[in-house]
């Protein structure tokens, strides 16, 4: 009688860990550019991590079990939860804002359907402690960037982007639906793609056969002509993350479309999902804001339990502005950087040069790239060395080429 | 209230996984040096895989539950069953020896005691397919080369080798134990060192109060002085083995000492341990070859289920041997070749340089490099390029330094 793997799990022979390996390594390779950290945590956790978010339907999709111990516990199906009781305990002495990502082998008991996996590995990216678009910005261009270090361009993948603020100020204005209803449409609207029937079935639940429903499906069928809602006063934060996404240079990678909402009731702001350009697959990564997840999950766990972590320099490079208006230079450079490998990091808020400069050695970076509007003219930068405060001017086509910091 | 991670479940934070990822680096790194490819299975396996080897007695130990389709599984507590079921699946198509090595986290769940961790890493690397000491050897080595690779010298570390068909010889020649009681008695011993009067006690279970018993206990107290055991006839491969590691450049880390038994019933030959040279911690790693447990436990999988997985270049240079006598130069210059970062791999026995071209070849390196009798005597070897035949002499000085294959 043979023994094998159970169904849904995968035995990665060298060639699939290879392949595997690969991949993660354009994952840490692209997290560490953009300044990101790598932790982890425990693959089995207390069950109540996650009903407390969730509720107790979740369940049924979990690997839970009780332990010898009497403890009801669980195989992780999510990384977030674990992240935010790691930074609530370090909350008080961690630098913000926070760029940690993950890669962690999560779990989902499904009904097995045929090749259904029961396992996966998922690349986790977050910067916590930032509300501005410029953070939103960071993490499509991380996962953008990531499509392009394993050889994919804009022709084979695309980042369409929406908000849900946008959605929900339309919603809640002139289709007059109330805002506690809010949630259950967006989770109709997320389905409106792939099955417009089942949009229309959950909007009649929620709203009841009639106008209202009418009204929103006819809003649905709109959602892929973007302007009309890019041009509200409410789409700013999306217009600006945009803005910053051209500025490094992914701009032709992107496409608005708030057909994009993702699933998860969460998120609370700009969201995003990458595709194949034709299609074809079911989106290959998304994500998105969830300003109230940190609050809601971790804000009672602050004890510190162990010595607050050292902080390791982690970013070589810190590019600093003077003033707003030398955002997209620097961001335009601060790219290059990072495609030349460099790990790079920069404010992502308007901030006093000193202040910036303080993160940039709470990080530990070598140098700081300063760019004001006199260097910009000069199409220069100056660059000071952190150790020792030496400055020095640097032409721009030197520093994105061969500077060696 | 605070839902903390589960007792003896570690959160890694960017720190400690810094250190953890260096630890990686250094063990993938000398693994693939010594042509040892990487494979993973799944964390979740049936409870069945171990309890078939193992008995009912280890379900004590494992983190096993029934899933939500009726299943007996378990969080796995060892990789090698695991390792044991994919070779088999491919047994006939896999070029022996295999090389193959896991990084995979391990579960069981201990009654708690104060620290005890209940899930850790553990590096396993086996080769299989392959009788002869020199792949006992190559084990040993690739352990000390990891050693040395993370900064630690034969003053901070000492390999200490021993063969239990030597303890076995011992035992059931002049001390005339029964073989079917030899296993037993192995286990006694094992715990000597750290506890003799928990020996004591086990022996007079396994062989009653009295002479025997003594006789055994008086065996163990001189296992230390390894001399009068090296000598006998059975401690050849032994003996071969220590001369590898010698040849290899590795000899001032090794000591011979019959006190290492290994708890595990299962090894079958030479076993080792390392330890710091202060012997304040236990053992930092420990193996040994276990002939008999891939035809236990795998022996009834040989089904195909996927594929077969495609052969990739692992190995960049072959050492070959025209003679036996070219064995003690050919290992020395595999492992300077190691230490330069390149990834060798040899013959773990003597064959015919067509045989050992061919696995080189099957293996994809791209250079074979051949030492006779006469290269030696000229201190060169013939560095073969396997794409096209193309064949020239090179000093051994050269090969060892900075030839570019």
């Amino acid at each position: 009688m043979n023994v094998t793997a159970l169904p849904g799990f995968r035995e990665a022979f060298p060639d699939a860990l290879a392949r595997r390996r690969h991949i993660f390594a354009a994952w840490r390779e692209v997290a560490a550019r953009y300044g990101f950290e790598e932790y982890d945590g425990p693959p089995l956790e207390p069950l109540e991590l996650y009903t407390r978010k969730s509720g107790e339907e979740i369940v049924e999709q979990l690997y839970n079990f009780t332990d010898k111990g009497g403890r009801e516990v669980t195989l992780r199906p999510e990384m977030t939860p674990t992240l935010a009781r790691m930074v609530a305990q370090h909350a008080a002495r961690l630098k913000k804002p926070i760029r940690w990502f993950s890669l962690p082998q999560l779990f989902r008991y499904e009904r097995q359907q045929r090749g259904r996996l029961r396992e996966h590995f998922q690349l986790n990216m977050d910067i916590i402690g930032e509300a501005g678009p410029l953070a939103d910005a960071e993490v499509i261009g991380a996962a953008l960037d990531i499509v392009r270090a394993l050889g994919f361009g804009p022709r084979d993948v695309r980042a369409r982007v929406s908000d849900r603020r946008v959605l929900t100020d339309a919603l809640t204005g002139e289709l007059g639906v109330e805002p506690g209803l809010v949630p259950a449409v967006l989770a109709a609207l997320d389905k409106f793609e792939r099955a417009p029937e089942a949009t229309r079935e959950a909007l009649e639940k929620v709203l009841g056969k009639g106008k209202g429903a009418e009204a929103v499906l006819a809003f649905a069928a709109r959602l892929e002509e973007p302007k009309h809602l890019l041009e509200r006063p409410s789409a700013g934060p999306l217009r600006e993350c945009l803005a910053h996404l051209g500025a490094m240079g992914l701009g032709e990678f992107v496409d608005v479309d708030f057909r994009i909402v993702r699933g998860l009731a969460y998120y609370t702001g700009i969201v995003f999902e990458l595709f194949d350009a034709q299609r074809s697959l079911r989106a290959i990564c998304g994500g998105g804001r969830y300003d109230d997840l940190l609050k809601q999950v971790g804000g009672e766990l602050i004890e510190e339990r162990d010595g607050p972590p050292r902080a390791e320099p982690v970013v070589a490079v810190f590019v600093a502005t003077v003033t707003e208006e030398d955002r997209p230079a620097a961001l335009a450079l601060a790219h290059k950087l990072r495609d030349r490998g460099v790990r790079v990091e920069f404010a992502l808020k308007k901030q006093a040069l000193g202040k910036q400069l303080e993160l940039a050695s709470a990080r530990g970076a070598r140098a700081a790239v300063v760019l004001g509007p006199d260097e910009r003219a000069a199409g220069q930068a100056v660059v000071r060395t952190l150790g020792t405060g030496a400055e020095r001017r640097v032409s721009l086509a030197e520093l994105e080429h061969d500077y060696a910091f």
